[in-house]
């Protein structure tokens, strides 16, 4: 039987993947907010690296009670909207949804898992370069794979049907042997250069090309390690040193987190900060620049208007 | 006898403290750079909240080697400019030539001693909030008391001599027991007000007013009184306390390392940030957050076109 599926935040991410999951031939339900008359009307156009498409005709809904439950519900909002979450998942949800939260940070999974106690949970990762850049209108600039992990699944089967799901979309999709692990690797690239690059106003190369902010970048990103080791989760040093040099190779980058402070949109600083800080915390580390990054950003997102 | 004197680096301070002293009838030779041609002609102006006062006539010199040996040198230049200072000092000294390095930061006195065995060697803490608003023409808005300590002297009434010509030219002035608990004491306000205002593009008031910040530079004046602490001084929390209430109570406060950046003037990263850092580490204790501050600054410093 095929999987339905909705998109919650029909986005950078959740416009791209839905798109390739719809026109895969998948039955996909796009929630949208500001954008949903345009995408009523036209539907959703991906200008992409890998060939661009356009959806003339999607399902599109204004809100989330113009919408019937389906079985695989993929969350792509910035987690500084989690706490809508609640309410725009209900009607989404049968007895044995798997809702998977393709967003960043740690722990994102926790109060979804809490609120809808029969909820199949999981998480996933994108590494993907893209943004909107109009209403219903993606570009994706590079890479594109995603990978999934189950976060609390009696069903572990949906997750690898969902895979298939991406892959015959064309989406490169590895299941992860262990959600934490890899959320708190992506978090070792996430945590040094979204950070500094909106405190030191910035983009990755020249993070990179000054001795004290490149030190400065791997301190944060062994930080992390330690941290991750402190939960005992298996990351390395090395990991850390080839995110670095994978960094050196990539074209002057804006992080997300960049892009959302130059558009004074709020940051996602209580994932990818505080709660990595307060579960090394936990177990006795104390992730010191790290958390000070968080604090110089909760400075600059309250500056800009957000708590 | 009466001592003489030289000013190396009229600006804000030297402008000002020289001025006082020339003004109660000591003899002050002035050394200047662009202000130089203004200065011979048309004196120094000084704006005080203590009473504004002008100069008509001084002893202005456009550099060193047309001055003369003088029995107490005060340097008032930036410690970015201290590489200088041999060349600068050397035309000014005779053989019981007291200098006095009125300078932010630690162990500023450290390569004068060395290359100049025979001098009286002293330091200086200037609390004091002015600015030099045009051509020998300086503003004081605030405060003026200095805090001066012996570095090396074997003629230490020297010292409260030059006590006796500040406070007779209306400058309270205070002899330090100890230079070194001194110059740390005035750290734990400078590491904390000079490095946010900059990073996080803002002024003391409203580093207080948001509660992350906030907390960021208290933490930041503890590891002050921490690295103060492992060197042996005797710095207390409750010390840090109190100089955190008195910020609250001043009125908005751009430091001056904040109006160097602004003007893209090189910032004192070395006296205030690494050598300190560097004291604490050798006696085992890791200031990581001072550590983080002034490596953001050093990439900032970098930025503006600054080694």
């Amino acid at each position: 039987m095929q999987l339905t599926y909705a998109i919650v935040g029909t986005g950078a991410l959740g416009g791209y993947y839905g798109a390739k999951l719809a026109r895969s031939g998948k039955e996909v339900h796009f929630l949208l907010n500001s954008d949903y008359e345009h995408v009523k009307a036209n539907g959703l156009r991906i200008d992409s690296v890998d060939g661009d498409f356009l959806l003339p005709s999607v399902m599109a809904y204004p809100n989330p009670s113009a919408m019937s439950p389906v079985d695989v519900v993929l969350v792509c909002l910035k987690t500084t909207s989690n706490h809508l979450l609640e309410e725009l998942l209900a009607p989404l949800l049968h007895p044995n949804t798997l809702v998977i939260l393709l967003q960043n940070g740690l722990a994102v999974e926790e109060a979804v898992a809490r609120h809808f106690p029969q909820a199949q949970v999981a998480g996933a990762l994108a590494f993907i370069c893209s943004g909107k850049v109009g209403p219903g209108h993606i570009h994706h600039q590079d890479e594109g794979r995603i990978i999934v992990g189950a976060y609390r699944m009696d069903r572990p089967e949906l997750l690898e049907q969902v895979s298939s799901d991406f892959l015959a979309a064309e989406v490169p999709c590895q299941l992860a042997p262990d959600l934490a692990t890899a959320r708190w690797q992506k978090l070792v690239w996430n945590v040094a250069f979204n950070g500094l690059s909106v405190v030191l106003n910035t983009t990755t190369d020249q993070i990179l090309k000054n001795a004290d902010s490149r030190t400065l970048a791997y301190e944060l990103m062994l930080e992390v390690v330690a941290g991750a080791k402190a939960n005992e989760l298996p990351l390395t040093v090395k990991f850390a040193d080839k995110l670095l040099e994978m960094t050196d190779r990539m074209v002057p980058y804006a992080p997300s987190m960049k892009l959302d402070h130059d558009a004074r949109r709020p940051m996602e600083i209580d994932a990818i900060y505080e709660t990595p800080v307060r579960h090394a915390m936990s177990k006795g580390y104390h992730m010191k620049k790290v958390e000070m990054l968080g604090q110089q950003l909760r400075f600059i997102n309250r500056q800009n208007g957000h708590d």
